[in-house]
């Protein structure tokens, strides 16, 4: 299972950055390659990341792949596993975040990835949107693509994994998710060994929804003109992406606080990012709209 | 003590805003009166948030005042004072930070605060500077006026001081400290009720030397010009200061879960940031002198 994990993972990052180029049409990603020093929670691995910047329609954006193993130190064993003693891990995955200079075109974050802890395996992963103005007819066509392909394995994934990624990428300080949500699904497999050759090709085919799902948004919006204060909210916005990922996220504290590599963590956050305190934000405009909508998650499919 | 504390903490926002505006020469501060509504850990109280915004040398800048009172969670309760109980609390004080526009210019941050949680009481403060261009004069006029004070109550405070303010302003993830230091203390008084007043006095005249410390190297920088590479820089470190602040601060943990006022606690987030993908800094630059300086503290005063 690792070998064709890590060989599906590392062909979902060639044909993600692919689609990703076409559609930037100037700049292409750069590729870094890394390798896990010794350290007392990871003995090795490394990874592949690939950023591209300032493009013609992306502002930053990465796509990363690795696969790392060690021994896990007791209080993250037990966190993952109710296993209070040292395991020994192995996680490879791809995570990409994308930030478009255009406020017209939503940030993306996606995530796919397979663990193994002690005696334990199991798939998570998900990708989400986060607009800084909100065409319902985006929102619709993301969960749709989305929903497509849960469909075809389970009819319950999607409602399950919908609701799991809007409770996730929730910012409690703010009564805000941090975007229109997508999915989130975690510990696939975990008590169910002899499901996990299904769950892979599940988490293939949504793996390979991405493009689907996003690429189609971007070029909608690609060649709009947009004004300097779409601008500004944009970068308002893009703080509350920070204080999730900093304050919140999962991924990122894992990986800070077990000597993962900083740079290909913190990719994810904004190029630039505007902090206001109390901006104001006119009523019965697009930003309250959104602001609304990011207050109170709405089925976009029926 | 309370009544006193409150009465001092109000007169120190008076005169350390007075000291600002007359420095700034454009803008004022702007009040903001707010009450604590009910929540399950904090009864009551309230505060003056007062920020600057656009001023002529301060880009951002907010110091605020805050009275609170209520009832502590076991966990908080444990934390501070290692009862495992639900207690009584009640906390005072001031805490501001002040982001210049100029790059030249450093980022300030100064928090005094009193506070009592069951039968204990104690004073906690401190003042760091953190620039981007390091003039060594600066660094060491700032931390002499500190151990100016320090030295007029106890020998032993400055070294003590200095040392944790470099402890607590750490980035593991970065190998750096935040800034250049200053000093941190906390609980002093918890363990000797009968030292209290001495350690009033002590804050008082801390807090008093925040202006004389601070006021003189904006003014030295205040006409100097600056080129956008320079800016650029300001704003890729102003990264550094929001990990700090989202991923470890306690006071911004503290305040973001214990319900307090989202908008007075992140105005210490700067007003623009930037964020690169393994940026390039130059060899033998002002720059990287920075960051060396940052990765291995030096002492200022011998």
């Amino acid at each position: 299972m690792r070998k064709a994990a890590v060989q599906f993972f590392k062909a979902l990052q060639d044909s993600i950055c692919q689609s990703l180029e076409a559609v930037d049409s100037k700049e292409k990603f750069i590729e870094d390659l890394w390798s896990r020093e010794d350290s007392k929670v990871m003995h090795g691995g490394g990874g592949r990341s690939r950023i591209l910047k300032s493009g013609g329609v992306f502002e930053q954006g990465g796509v990363n792949f690795s696969e790392v193993f060690g021994t896990l130190p007791e209080t993250m064993s037990h966190k993952l596993t109710g296993n209070t003693e040292e395991q020994a891990f192995f996680a490879t995955g791809v995570s990409l975040v994308i930030h478009p200079f255009s406020p017209l075109i939503p940030t993306t974050h996606a995530n796919f990835r397979y663990l193994e802890v002690g005696e334990h395996a199991w798939f998570g992963g998900g990708m989400d949107l986060t607009p800084y103005y909100l065409f319902e007819e985006d929102a619709i066509h993301f969960h749709q693509a989305i929903k497509n392909t849960c469909d075809s394995f389970d009819p319950e994934y999607y409602p399950r994994f919908k609701k799991w990624c809007d409770e996730y990428f929730y910012l409690p300080h703010r009564g805000e998710t941090r975007g229109i949500g997508g999915l989130f699904f975690d510990y696939l497999g975990k008590d169910t060994p002899e499901a996990l050759p299904d769950i892979f090709s599940f988490t293939r085919a949504i793996g390979e929804t991405f493009t689907t799902a996003y690429i189609p948004i971007v070029e909608k919006h690609a060649l709009s003109k947009f004004t300097s204060q779409q601008r500004d909210f944009q970068l308002l916005r893009r703080g509350r992406y920070v204080e999730f990922n900093l304050l919140y996220d999962r991924g990122t504290q894992f990986g800070l606080h077990t000597g993962g590599r900083t740079e290909s963590i913190l990719m994810s956050l904004p190029p630039l990012v505007r902090w206001e305190y109390c901006a104001t934000i006119p009523p019965d405009s697009p930003e309250s709209e959104l602001i609304e909508r990011l207050k109170n998650p709405k089925d976009w499919i029926r």
